[in-house]
């Protein structure tokens, strides 16, 4: 199975940056992008990473490539699921970049056919900045993708589809999309959340002025910003489709800060610093792992 | 008012670094650190920053300093002054780091006398790791450092101290300590203290593995366990000490949350969509304010 042909449906951070990627590490031929957006397809033929740019039409290049990769934000993925089936080669793959899984196998099931392999993937990689610009061919190396595809999928299309992503510099992990639900849940959906959700605190807060919030913001707040800083209508999409295993883990997160509370109110410095301690470890198998930097402050201490 | 000598107590991150500061800037002519750990005091005799280092001994140099900054955890530092007060010189200025004022000010006052001048201080300014190999001299380059002098100090003394932290880089803020309290709880105690709890919860999930947090901690999680690295003891000292704030700050973020969770389990997307928009601008003001860098990712995309 070869890739001659990739079409990457929305060309924003994750999807202009697999175009880039399959491009710099040679792993498509040709590499075709659709983006519902002019502006963005203005971007992308400047930037000329692309063979080929169809605004809002991914027809036009769909019933040729032997890969389509969905980048679109997760709410809109039925509708251009139901655009592109129809017109596909047969015995091509469709996989999708979605942060959930089940969402999405959900709005994209009804209308699958027979002859075309669907391999839902998802990578674990990103900034806080969106748009063609802002992305780049280094995004997904050393970074982990998760592949769900469902039992009787062609195991032929699922390792080709591994290749592609290994390809670009990812590890590849597959599990089921249960399972890749609330792991991302806990490592990537909540923390969002909860970054938003402080942000907002903050901002809010009458006893304290926004201008002091962004003075002494090196104390520890200019983290959640970054990270409260990502695509808004992605994210409103991700928690909607994500709804049980995100609730659940925030009742988790309220259940124990309640119990930090309690310690505060009660002046049990024990109960905090056993606390305290065990996480100090995470941090520290996280950056032998290659997923995060060492340096102190990211690096940017001066 | 010159600063011929300068005490520093407490060798850690902080303290290591206004020492290393005061020097390299010229800030001072010598520089002295007491440490009770003799480990501590081995890294810096070594380090070389330091005019003289006295283990777990103040009172050695106690005697001949302009300016004293206590930089212990915030649990030591009414022992710690109730031992180099009585040998300080009348009218030096004594001062600590602190990361909470109100608490600091009641454990110090008992001790005071009448002819020193105590201006309590603290720079907006760290990393998650700790000791004194830990720190440098650039710590506290455009970051900012709040004095909060009560009424009735001198005002020389005040603009001593604001000359020194600005002779080392910083910018300098003057405000009432209730005010500094309510102020980083926001922007640093409730950001940490979350950060703590969130980590906590990921690795306390019995549906998801610790490698797996570990594997996908780029998705969002790992920006929280750098938060969650830094020192255990210090911020028990925090919490417990800036009680009344933190609690008043952590039960808005619950409430706030509570309305997040409602909207996810309503699938009230236009709610969370208005919560998540605003969220972005303060992200901009705290780069536009040089608080952070713009850099994806802290630059750190590859």
């Amino acid at each position: 199975m070869s890739l001659d042909s990739v079409l990457i449906i929305g060309g924003g951070l994750i999807g202009s940056s697999i175009a880039r990627a399959a491009k710099a590490y040679g792993q498509a031929e040709k590499v075709y992008i659709s983006d519902k957006s002019s502006s963005a397809c203005d971007a992308i033929e400047r930037l000329g990473f692309a063979d080929g740019v169809a605004e809002n039409s991914p027809e036009l290049y769909a019933s040729q490539a032997d890969l389509i990769i969905l980048c679109v934000p997760p709410g809109r993925i039925g509708e251009v699921a139901q655009q592109v089936i129809p017109v596909m080669k047969a015995g091509a793959i469709l996989s999708d970049v979605g942060s959930i899984k089940g969402d999405v196998i959900k709005q994209i099931k009804p209308h699958l056919r027979d002859d075309i392999h669907f391999v839902p993937g998802h990578p674990i990689a990103g900034t806080e900045f969106s748009g063609p610009e802002a992305g780049f061919a280094e995004m997904f190396r050393d970074r982990w993708c998760i592949l769900t595809p469902e039992e009787g999928v062609s195991t032929a299309a699922t390792a080709a589809l591994k290749k592609f992503w290994q390809g670009i510099g990812s590890d590849v992990a597959i599990m089921s999309p249960e399972r890749h639900d609330i792991v991302l849940a806990t490592t990537s959906h909540v923390p969002h959340l909860i970054a938003y959700t402080l942000v907002g605190t903050a901002v809010d807060m009458e006893e304290v002025t926004q201008s002091e919030v962004v003075k002494y913001s090196a104390g520890g707040f200019r983290d959640f910003t970054r990270i409260a800083a990502s695509d808004p209508v992605m994210w409103r999409d991700v928690f909607l489709a994500n709804k049980d295993a995100t609730l659940e883990v925030v009742d988790r997160f309220i259940e124990d800060l309640s119990a930090l509370k309690r310690a505060i109110r009660w002046q049990d410095g024990e109960a905090l610093l056993e606390h305290f301690a065990k996480t100090r470890d995470v941090r520290r198998k996280i950056v032998d792992a290659g997923q995060d930097s060492a340096e102190p402050n990211f690096g940017r201490n001066d």
